[in-house]
């Protein structure tokens, strides 16, 4: 085993936190996995995956101290009563095991949770509709008395953490998701009681409950505090960074450790499209020059020595990760023992989010195995040894889902070889990382690269275009295609089953002809009905090469998945800086020369738009066509096992790509049901 | 007891479906109940009330054949492999008890379902984006290999539906929503192969999965297709009646029933607010006519004469029903005891729908214990009896929350007095009712008007207006409040924070002064900042008295909420039928004599409005003023115990205000956390 740099010692001292002491910086801090409320099992065996991978500190997600509390019909884990004791335990004692500390986040939502499943009403410090999912129901507002039961309901749950066996014990105030903020930010606390006005009326609830839970569980336990010390959505009432902190100022003292970040999750969990790597660092640097107590906070980092700086320029104490600790649950072991080039890095596209998002099992698309540590038993970095280590497999096509193949199969010690048609490894990725803001995703590409090129079990092939034929004269034991897809070119897709009129014309293209260089110039209409990023990229980047660009979508808003990605707010600013106009909920339902004519979707009414040029981004086409050739040849007995994966099955995120090969790779010899 | 009109005796003649026989033509037909996949035990105690209610058929809703079908994130049940079957039988079993029928809808989604959770490929005839939640993924199109695969699915999932003890098994084809009518309709199939293109080769599919079930199965359980015979949402392909009417005809006497609607959801669970009971009998009035084998069909259906009609008339045999089983379980048994004037009638609201767009557990404006069979052990038609009857309970407010509060209490066996201030019973649904095309939604008031005022413990007095003086004078043991709420008139709410500068001039109204008469004219504007029916139904109502009425919300799309309720798609029509101009997207800045400034939500261009009058639907009020000073009456002893209910502690659903009011009178003598 190589050693570590003694550049990165640093990241390895101990730390106090409170009555608590962590084996060294990283910690990892709570976020949502999409999992539950019913199965804890899976959300132990994803924590504890993280202790092995040498994090310091590893905390469970926001965790409910009552019923009327839940993004429903999100739901995770909650502390509301005793019976959940022993669910929640097993997490603090899988964590435990490494030597981690481990900390939940006691929370209570309140305006932000809609009540549904409990069926009482939500709680706030001013009576307002509920926040999220346009819920047309109004919340409580809190008198004395609920103020009271729910500063008794802060103290029940920590005590019950505590019997959990948790080290850490968070109160909650971030991400606009929180009671708490609701009382500190004036914008949703209209109080004209103790509670409310003054900056001392809407701190106190935050300095009572923490004072409660450090009376009650602070003997034994850290209490931290997760605070939002910026509001960069809402122009109002935090007042932005002077309130900030002067709440840290206040209460410099009172918790163990400071965890803090902007607000809202748009902002905290910024995507690599639109934030940087420690982008967080201009609004959270003060904090240390306030506090005493250790500071933890976020800022998607994944190199080493970015985390030392800021250790050493005295912004964190901790690295705190959330997203790197998805996509490397081994990042700290592989920094302690030297291999820190072999970080399987966060490529900062939020797709774990959008799971989350989606009220699924988290999922990343530089970690296949995230999600699937307890139900298909997936390692982040130990995988089975091959059946048969002679057998010789052969993929093809070297996108995200033939890299993962070929990586998972030479891990496992298979004779390897795999071949792509293109002059550069990465398939879609190889176009896409050269679009606007995509630079990031190259990272998929590269970490398996790295890895594969020093395997000597694997053999690499680019320029070489495989026929049957071919493919059949290297005689492999096994055959995995993976060889993507393609934009479709008439316009078919979620709004048209049947080509759009005029789509063969030669002003018409896909995003593979952008992608390719081919040139457009004038008047340029994108239209988008697939969703999610690629329209809107195109529409930046054709912008800025100096067209007009009108981006029109079939959609009520722009780039409509991107919400779950976090980034559909940002999207829309990057369009209207780039002077892209934005034209929603319109279908097109022609194409001549010069110009398109649309529909929309509302009223049915037409309307026409000026287009020199038109670029199609509807849907794509698994490249099915070798596939077909050897299954033919397979079911001739003259090949004799086959496997396909990623976009040729059915094109979709690069995160379903790479999940997809592992599988392909893990399923070769085990028994497989599709 | 009473005993059953003879008019009513048809409806409960046994009728023989295939192997089996149903001792009445009463069929809760299969639908979602947002519950699961994890609380089995809430599924068994909502079928198993629904059989002791007297239903002869009782369904249990789609359950997958395997885990690449699945509206994720929505989960239910399924019998996708042996361990299975074990946690669907209890549900046949608990429907046995009563000697009703079990049947179980097997269904595959097709490209309606993501395969998020499975993270397998979707699959359909053709490739295609997937349909559900605007999710950017491709289906598989499957191959002949994919096509055996899943009949087999269909075969083990129906042998597994047998070992489970069901007595009717579903191959399912209908609501947009299935695999089958995928392959059945053109616009989802264009494959080239035996399987597309004609008539003859749609159809394929589901001719070899029924006669693949039939074998399977067909010696001991009735084999039902559940069918779509017209597509109303689209204009292409199933070539609607036509084609409809050959799938029956072609497959007349295959299936031992013919369970039949019409296409996609918000076209068969239309809401009373666009569509009248029996609305579909245009579209299924011929099966009778093509096939011997016994017809279901569905209506909304709640008056006994009407179902009576249907069979008499040779349209239905069996009178399917979805929302009136939710709202009333005990339906058949009432008209078989004579109380069919006591049926709590569905009233076509659609938040049952809503509950399980929303992925959180269905409940039901009309019946508040829907939902709460098991985790609360709520009965629809008994309550626990008064632990000491002779205590008077005064209810203070005749809307929806104070009624079902009274009528629980007098159920129970309190002496109850209800006093309301207006001048007639139900609160807002006073008000509501008189809005265009939500008559049907006085059934809340007039169901439980008709019960109290048959009971003897039960004093209702109108026009009482009570302040806290008058309720001590009263000298209740128990004050429940249930004042109501009022429209704001501020403009607060969701997107704005602060008063709207001008809202306070003459020409700006509430939804409460339009519903009170007050008149306006000319160019109306209605601000939508709710996003539930209020503002279209104002719109509407507004426009047909001969107003030029302009809709502005600042949400994406019109009423976004009803599309939960299935009925976004149908306001949008109304809307336009009456000649309202629509505007999405776009906040008020300003109120101006004449006109209002508004602002793009995306852009933040500004725009302005004529305007000569505008009316505000924003948010609610809670009218807590007697509640507040009763509570002081508490604190200095003069109250023995106070509750409040409804709308006065947060303005919500109807449902909402029902369902606490309900919970305000149970839990009156037993413990309770806030």
């Amino acid at each position: 085993m190589n050693s570590r740099d003694p550049r990165y010692d640093i990241l390895f001292e101990p730390v106090q936190i409170g009555p608590v002491t962590s084996k060294n910086r990283f910690y990892q801090t709570p976020y949502a996995l999409g999992i539950g409320p019913h199965r804890y099992q899976d959300m132990v065996a994803f924590r504890q995956t993280r202790a092995e991978g040498g994090w310091g500190v590893v905390c469970v997600e926001e965790t409910m101290i009552h019923p009327t509390s839940g993004h429903d019909p999100f739901q995770g884990p909650h502390l509301w009563s005793d019976a959940d004791i022993g669910r929640v335990a097993p997490m603090a004692e899988a964590v435990h095991k490494y030597g981690a500390l481990a900390g939940v986040e006691l929370a209570h939502v309140g305006s932000s949770g809609p009540c549904w499943e409990h069926r009482g009403y939500p709680l706030s410090p001013t009576a307002n509709p509920v926040r999220l999912h346009d819920n047309p129901i109004m919340t409580k507002q809190m008198d004395k008395r609920d103020i009271a039961q729910f500063r008794r309901w802060y103290v029940d749950a920590a005590l019950r953490a505590k019997k959990a066996d948790f080290d850490i014990v968070y109160v909650y105030c971030a991400h606009d998701l929180s009671l708490l903020q609701d009382f500190l930010v004036s914008r949703t606390n209209k109080r004209t009681d103790d509670y409310g006005g003054s900056f001392q009326n809407r701190i106190r609830l935050l300095r009572e409950v923490l004072s409660d839970v450090k009376d009650a569980v602070g003997d034994r336990c850290a209490v931290a505090v997760r605070l939002a010390v910026e509001e960069r959505r809402w122009k109002s009432s935090l007042n932005t960074r002077e309130d900030g902190r002067r709440v840290i100022e206040e209460l410099a003292e009172v918790p163990d450790l400071w965890d803090v970040n902007v607000s809202d999750w748009a902002w905290d969990t910024g995507s690599s499209r639109f934030f940087e790597e420690g982008h967080q660092e201009p609004f959270i640097s003060f904090v240390k020059q306030v506090t005493s107590k250790p500071v933890v906070g976020v800022g998607r980092f994944t190199s080493p020595d970015a985390m030392v700086s800021q250790v050493k320029r005295g912004i964190l104490d901790f690295i705190g990760a959330a997203r790197p600790s998805i996509a490397d649950p081994f990042l700290p072991n592989k920094i302690d023992t030297g291999l820190h080039d072999d970080i399987r890095e966060c490529i900062g596209c939020n797709v774990c989010a959008a799971e989350v998002m989606n009220q699924t099992t988290i999922r990343c698309t530089q970690n296949p195995t995230a999600g699937e540590e307890f139900r298909l038993q997936w390692h982040p970095e130990r995988v089975p040894p091959a059946g048969d280590p002679t057998r010789n497999i052969l993929v093809v096509g070297g996108g995200p889902a033939g890299l993962q193949a070929a990586l998972t199969l030479g891990k496992r010690g298979y004779q390897v070889s795999i071949a792509e048609a293109g002059e550069n490894w990465g398939g879609r990725i190889v176009r896409e990382r050269s679009l606007p803001r995509l630079a990031t995703w190259g990272r998929v590409v590269d970490y398996r690269l790295a890895l594969l090129q020093r395997m000597p079990n694997v053999q690499m092939y680019l320029a070489s275009r495989l026929s049957a034929e071919d493919v059949l004269g290297m005689e492999p034991d096994h055959v995995i295609v993976a060889t993507g897809s393609s934009w479709r070119r008439d316009g078919t897709g979620r709004s048209h089953d049947e080509p759009i009129p005029g789509a063969d014309a030669a002003h018409v293209f896909t995003p593979d002809d952008i992608m390719a260089g081919k040139p457009v110039s004038g008047k340029v209409v994108v239209y988008d009905d697939d969703y999610y990023y690629m329209a809107s990229a195109l529409a930046e980047k054709l912008a800025r090469e100096g067209n007009t660009v009108t981006y029109v979508t079939s959609a009520s808003e722009p780039a409509p998945w991107t919400f779950k990605t976090l980034e559909l707010g940002h999207v829309v600013q990057a369009l209207l800086a780039a002077g892209v106009e934005i034209v929603t909920g319109t279908t097109l339902t022609a194409i001549e020369p010069g110009r398109v004519t649309a529909q929309r979707v509302l009223t049915g009414h037409s309307i026409t738009l000026d287009a020199d040029a038109l670029v199609l981004v509807t849907c794509q086409n698994a490249d099915e066509t070798l596939y077909r050739e050897l299954l033919e040849r397979v079911e001739e007995g003259q090949l004799p096992s086959l496997d396909r994966t990623g976009d040729c099955v059915a094109p979709a995120f690069i995160a379903q790509a790479v999940r997809d090969g592992h599988r392909a790779a893990m399923s070769y010899d085990l028994p497989k049901d599709q």
